[in-house]
């Protein structure tokens, strides 16, 4: 199974080589978290894609984290801090469009969703942006890996820095969780070689038949 | 590119026929998410694989998503309500014995990550663990979809009852997020056929160059 051999191919990578990742790759990484699936469908999150030298540096500032600023690209997944009535609105309005139906047919659907989340509040919206974002997150590293590209999914950052820098909170977001993309570089990275360690699967899972 | 092909082919499906999935695909389809990243690489959440049609018609009481009942198999990501500091080091302890290594040899690594967590409360690991759990549930839809298993992600159920008939609580676990597995029902699946809607790319993602 190619997934399954992906997966085993692909670490967290402590140390990249100079090598840049081509742009076509990046962009096809970006297609499939775009095709991700989230919850209502209504993607919660944005991805910023960072490779300007100077900003990863600013952005690394403090973090034990080296990959943020060494390494060929950085995304960064920005989660929502709001879900509005307005944005559930626009995403319906561009569903029905897509779909060719007619204007208001989702009505019900978009009324559901915007009474699910009016009671809730901003931190409860952060919370369920960020669960979504961490999807992509994964969908993410499965690209990069079978782009054979490497990648270092990583939370030990500053978050408030990156919404500064980002400029984040003046689009109603924050920095979710990030990954730093490039090439592994072997001979300077204790763990390319490490066997990967995982729980054995009857730990990991029960089977209730 | 496979993934891109399996993310466009996969949709939320909200019926299914009646045919089960193999064993040995349900199989695959743990080993995949048992592979998936997690922060700290460690694997802070279970996966109850549930046949059973007594315990999944009890699951399903009161949800609007049928699936939970009709479709093969149910997937439940239970997330760790603690993240304890004998936890960390049983699993440290594994990954010095499956690498080879000293016994005692990453005792910093653990230390770091048992101080990490030690500050946090209860609600905070819960949060943590089922962002981990949502990495490991975009897994199983593209290992799914690999294996042409349709799948059906779900936060619409009711934790508590899933708390308490699958005895979560008493093992320190709820009920993150589920996921049923199948096979469409093309015929009487409204959703079968229609176009897949994703936020344009220029709108989704953000170049900083």
């Amino acid at each position: 199974m190619e997934l399954i051999k992906n997966l085993n191919w692909r670490y967290a990578v402590k140390k990249y080589t100079d090598e840049l990742v081509s742009e076509e790759k990046i962009d096809r990484i970006i297609e499939a978290v775009n095709l991700t699936a989230s919850s209502c469908g209504i993607q919660p999150y944005r991805i910023y894609v960072i490779s300007n030298p100077e900003i990863r540096e600013k952005l690394g500032e403090g973090s034990f984290n080296t990959q943020i600023r060494s390494s060929s690209h950085l995304l960064v997944f920005a989660g929502f801090n709001e879900i509005t009535a307005d944005y559930i609105a626009d995403y319906i309005a561009m569903v029905e469009q897509e779909r060719n139906l007619e204007k208001g047919s989702l009505n019900m659907l978009r009324d559901t969703i915007t009474e699910y989340f009016s009671p809730q509040s901003r931190e409860q919206n952060i919370i369920w942006s960020d669960k979504q974002a961490y999807i992509g997150l994964g969908t993410a590293l499965i690209a990069a890996a079978e782009l054979k590209v490497d990648a270092t999914p990583m939370e030990g950052f500053d978050p408030k820095l990156f919404d500064e820098v980002l400029g984040l909170s003046e689009k109603n977001l924050h920095a979710s969780v990030i990954v730093s993309l490039g090439y592994r570089d072997i001979a300077n990275d204790y763990l390319a070689m490490a066997p990967k360690v995982r729980l054995p699967i009857d730990e990991f899972s029960t089977r209730i038949n």
